[in-house]
Parts: structure tokens; C-alpha cells; sequence
């Protein structure tokens, strides 16, 4: 059996205790038969910035480098909030993105049936909801040169942030987004704003020239981002996957995540290429959610998303999609039976903590 | 009494179908001494460019500037998807934002109690709802340069947008909020990307220092953007002003229209500056909805976001709080009779076509 190097990446806030669950499912694992994993560990965002005065360290940028997968927590919180901004929290997670060159971020919006009534949304809009949100994760602008705040003097500031494209960016993340359509409903919905910017006149372009070259048996649509985020208000389940830009992802995402009535639930992928001699690819695990500072300390965060997320380095990374099949059935199972984390606690739950919830899911696994 | 000047500019598809019932009520307040409106007409968007070559002309342009008040319709739809860039449509309706310096777009998302049934929210969420979006319409990414695409050769493009504040920028728009919270329930909430972008530190760092300065009777929170889309799906009652730059006010503001499940209801205002020596400013109103061609020529549309939008400029333009009054208890008491157009019926209802509805408004008025 290989032996898969992984880094964890705790991060702040509930990252730590989320964290410490996926080490149990590890352990657990390795201990099992079910997979060799040897595991570091790195500090990122905050605590990288108490400690070693950066968002992320050298060292333990290496580290990701050598690792055949990063699994990450969450980054952040008021304790760093007028820090330098080169030394934010954000900008560890937005390094490991780029420099290993992780443009692919996929963020399944699913609603658990047992959770449906946790929704905002009328329960027949979010019943069964089942959509990919495809996101561009290392271009547009998040990384645009220049981007920069100079003094016009007076009083006066200018700030710029500069939205990039170039085809390949656009190609390769629109070849990630059909390849997904093709295992799942085979609709893809591009959103873009071409009718005011000039990148999303070229993306509409690159992804209608790849569709009709590559992907012609693909049903593709092209929406509006604003009235693609409608949509995702007022009839969800018209999508299938959805695939976008850095900011309009970031946007949307967090939208069709709290559709969901699952934002503890959520968990996400960041792959870059597969390189072709080791048949391998750099990537990334990490809950959609974020640090939670309010609920730090407390032992009741659910760590289910975390727990998916370490599923999804099991399937895209490790090729072991029954074992991640096993950890998913293990996560509903767990729910069905009733136990829940307190922020989708409803009637006739048993509420528990993180470690409880952890312990319950490994289990059922 | 004083003569006002209007410019009516329909547009295209229910644009024009709209626009119609706002000359009826226009005429109906004329006859019956409720005001001195003067109306001229002009051309924008498909319409413009189907007989004049652009998206609006500079004769159009020339009487906007010297109206006391611009009403538009809606832009756009399939028939022009292949013109070019500068002529599409939508080029039309940003040249009218930005040469008449309109930098306040006010976005009321309010969820009438007779329609909350229509939302695909549940209804203890959205029943009741009033919030004000105040977007910022001339500035960001919208119309910052350069906004390009180059050729690089080797088949590859690459686009540019570029995404510019000013500290006036931010401090005008931010003065703008400030004051509708202070007639309002007193709470504004500024979103950005800080954590991504500079123009959102910048945002962030203006607002703060504004609110100290100006407006300290008045809360404000720091929202980011995309949590606070989130925020907005999950419990937007939360909110009372929201203030936020071009494009996130763009996304958020058709989020929040579409919680209300009022669309086709909702209007908005479009304003510059004061003029000191006069007391007017130049402004725009329209209905937050577009030209919905697919149901365009059928007599169906719901005039009432394009009737609520002239009783804004009977508000924020002319000074006749009172007869706006009349307009919107008009269209509550129509709906509270049991009328709806399409896209807004519910069971025991009375479906009605465009001008029947905009009839009944005027008859309750
Ligand atoms: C933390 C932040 C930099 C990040 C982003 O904006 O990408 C987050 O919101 C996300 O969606 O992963
Ligand atoms: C038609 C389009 C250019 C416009 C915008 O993006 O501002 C519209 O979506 C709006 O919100 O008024």
C-alpha cells in the first residue's frame, strides 16, 4: 500500500479543533489497513504570524510543496485584525493557492435531507440540492498587478485591484468545470459580467470556443453573475455545475453554501494540474467555512466539513474513492441517528460536541 | 406650481410596455393638478442602436442633462448579442450613470406582506422586510482603466479590468448611507473585500473614519462582502442600510431584490450631487427588474417596480413626499384588493395584464 505524506495545516479558531478530529480519522485509518498516511503539521494565518511573524513560513511553504496533499482549517479572527496586510491571516491561504498553483477549487453545495429544515430556504427549493460550484481560485483579482493604495496627496487616496485573464486560465479551469459535468448531470452554467467587463467578454469567449471544440455532448449555458446569484436564490436546483471566476466564486459560494442550511457541512477541493510523469497533482482540503473566533474554545464546532473534506483528498487525491465513499456514508449515517453539532441541531436531536461528533462518525465508518 | 421636466427613456422589451403605465399616471397627475410634468422621449439600448447606431445618442444625452429627471425602463435582450462591444446596450444605461455623475444608486429591497408567499424563503424570514442598498454607480470596476483585451499572440488573449477608488468616492457614497440610516433604523453595515483587495481596505478605512468624524450617533459594521451575501440569505432582517462599492452592490442588491420574491415591485433611484445653488440634482429611476424579453410584446409585465420607481422621483426630485405617498398606498391598496400580475400570483388572486394593473393603481390614487 502507498504511503501518502500529508500536511496539516490547523490554522486559527475552530480550524484546531476541526483539525483534531481528521487526525482521529487518520490514526484511525492507518491503524485499520485503510491507507499508510504520515502526517506533518505547519502553522498558517495568525498563529503563523505570533509565532514566525508571517501569514505563512518558507519552511512550511516547503513542507506543502512535498506533501501529496495539504489539508487545511480556517485562518483568521479579530486578534489579527490591524495587523500588516502582507501578514493578514488570508494571505498565508492565498500563497499556499498560488505558488502551488491550485486554480482549481471545487465546492460541492449539497442539502443533507436531514438538514433541509436547517435552511432559510423553503424546504422544497433546498430538498436534494446537489450542485458543484467550479471556481477559478488563482487568477483574476486576487493576484492582478498592480494592487496597490498610493497617496494623491490632499487628503486623497487612490486604491487599484487589477482583474486578470488569459485564455489558458480560463481554458483550463473551464476543462476541470465540463470534465465534473460529465460525471454528474452534464450541464455546465458559466457566469461572467461581459456586459461590463472585459474579462468576462473573454471568458464567455473561451468557454463557448472550448465547449463547441471539447465538450460539445455538454449542455453550457452562459448567466449573468448578478442574476446567476438570483437564481441560486429563487430555483437552485437548475444547476448542475456552475464554474466562475475568483471573485464572482468566491461570492457565489458562500451564496449556494448557506442555501444549504450545511455551511458546517461543507467541504472543499483546490487542485492544480495533474503532472503528467508522476500522474499526480498539488492539492488542498478545506471546509467552506471559516474560523468562527466566536465560537472558538468550546468544543462545539461541527467538524463534519472538515471530515468531508479530508473524503475529497481521499477521492481527488489518493484515488481512493471507496474509502471516501465509506467516510460519507459514515457522515450521513451519523446524522440520521440523530446527533448533530449545535448549529443544525433541530427537534428531537441529540446535540454534541466536536470531539463527540468526530468519535460518532469515525464509528459508523 | 413648478413645471419639472422628465425624460422618458423605455428601452427595450417590457420596457416600453412599462414605461407606458408611467405615462398614464404621469397624465392622470397633470389633469388632476397633482404636478406640471413636461415629458420628451428619447431612445436607449437596443432601441437606440437599432436606429441610431449607439447604445444612446449624444442628442439623447444632451436632453438627459437637461431634464429635472430621467425615468428609464429596461436595456437589452438576445437581438443585440453580437453587437459591438462599445454599442451593446447596457452601454447605454452606464454612459447616462456616468456622464450625469449619478454616484448613488438607491436600491430599497422590501418584501411586501401580501406577496411574502412568493419568496423562496420561508416567510418568518423575509415578512416585514426593509432594506435600503446603497450602491456606489460611477466608480470600481466598472469603469476603471485599462479595461482591454490584448492580443499576446499564440492564440492567447488576455483581459483587463481594473477596479479604482478615490477616498471622495468613498466618502460621498458612505454620506449618502449615513444620512438614509439616520431617517431609517439608524444601522449601516459597509462591504468589502479587505481581506482581498485594496480598494476594500481603503473602503473599510474611509467609511471608519467618516462615521467617526460625521456620523457617530449612527452604528456601523464591517461586513465582508461575501459573508455578507451569506448574511443575507441566512437572516436579512438583520440589516438596514447596506453600503457597498459598484460591482458588489451589483451582486448583493439582486440577492437581496430576490429574497423579497417581489422583483418585478421593486424600484430604484439613481442620484448625483446637490447643486448648491440651485437645490437639485440630477437623477435617474428605474426599475430594478430588465427587459425580461422572454415575455416582452404579451402584456403581462408588472408595472409596478416602474411606478414605484416615479414615486421615487416625486420624492428624491421634486420634493412631493406627499403624492409619493399616494402612489405607494396606491399600489399597497391595489394588491391588498387581491390584483397581480403573472409573475406575482398567489391562490384567490385576480390575474390582470400590464395596464390593467397600472389602471387600478391610478384609479386607487
Ligand atoms: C479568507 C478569504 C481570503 C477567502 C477568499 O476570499 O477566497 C475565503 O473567503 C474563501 O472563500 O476561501
Ligand atoms: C445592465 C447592467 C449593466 C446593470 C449593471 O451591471 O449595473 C444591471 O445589472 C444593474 O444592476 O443595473
Amino acid at each position: 500500500m502507498a504511503t501518502y505524506k500529508l500536511l496539516l495545516l490547523p490554522g486559527d479558531g475552530i480550524g484546531i479543533e476541526v483539525m483534531a478530529e481528521v487526525k482521529r480519522l487518520i490514526a484511525w485509518m492507518n491503524q485499520n489497513g485503510l491507507g499508510t498516511f504520515e502526517t506533518e503539521e505547519g502553522l498558517v494565518g495568525g498563529a503563523a504570524y505570533d509565532t514566525e511573524g508571517v501569514a505563512i513560513s518558507d519552511a512550511t511553504m516547503a513542507l506543502a510543496q512535498a506533501a501529496d496533499a495539504v489539508i487545511f482549517g480556517a485562518v483568521g479572527g479579530p486578534k489579527w485584525a490591524s495587523v500588516p496586510y502582507e501578514a493578514r491571516p488570508e494571505a498565508g491561504l492565498l500563497r499556499l493557492r498560488k505558488d502551488l498553483g491550485l486554480y482549481a477549487n471545487l465546492r460541492p453545495a449539497i442539502c443533507y435531507p436531514a438538514l433541509a429544515e436547517a435552511s432559510s430556504l423553503k424546504r422544497e427549493v433546498v430538498d436534494g440540492l446537489d450542485i458543484m460550484i467550479v471556481r477559478e481560485l488563482t487568477g483574476g483579482v486576487y493576484f492582478g498587478e498592480p494592487k496597490t493604495i498610493v497617496d494623491l496627496g490632499n487628503g486623497q487616496k487612490r486604491a487599484i485591484d487589477t482583474q486578470v485573464y488569459d485564455t489558458f486560465e480560463i481554458e483550463r479551469i473551464g476543462r476541470v468545470a465540463f470534465e465534473l459535468a460529465r460525471k454528474r448531470r452534464n450541464k455546465v452554467a458559466s457566469m461572467e459580467k461581459r456586459n461590463v467587463m472585459k474579462s468576462g467578454v473573454l471568458w464567455n469567449e473561451v468557454m463557448t470556443a472550448l465547449h463547441a471544440r471539447e465538450f460539445p455532448d455538454v449542455a453550457l449555458e452562459h448567466v449573468l453573475a448578478d442574476a446567476g446569484g438570483m437564481q441560486l436564490v429563487r430555483w437552485p436546483k437548475q444547476f448542475d455545475v456552475i464554474v466562475t471566476d475568483n471573485l464572482f466564486g468566491d461570492m457565489l459560494s458562500d451564496v449556494a453554501a448557506m442555501l444549504t442550511g450545511s455551511l458546517g457541512m461543507l467541504p472543499s477541493a483546490s487542485l492544480g494540474d495533474v503532472d503528467p510523469s508522476t500522474g499526480t497533482r498539488k492539492s488542498m482540503y478545506e471546509p467552506v467555512h471559516g474560523s468562527a473566533p466566536d465560537i472558538q474554545g468550546k468544543g462545539i464546532a461541527n467538524p463534519i466539513a472538515m471530515l468531508a473534506s479530508f473524503a475529497m483528498a481521499l477521492r481527488y487525491s489518493f484515488g481512493l474513492g471507496r474509502e471516501a465513499d465509506m467516510v460519507e456514508q459514515a457522515i450521513a449515517a451519523t446524522l440520521d441517528k440523530g446527533l448533530r453539532t449545535a448549529d443544525i441541531t433541530s427537534a428531537g436531536c441529540k446535540v454534541v460536541g466536536t470531539q463527540e461528533m468526530g468519535e460518532a462518525v469515525i464509528a459508523e465508518v
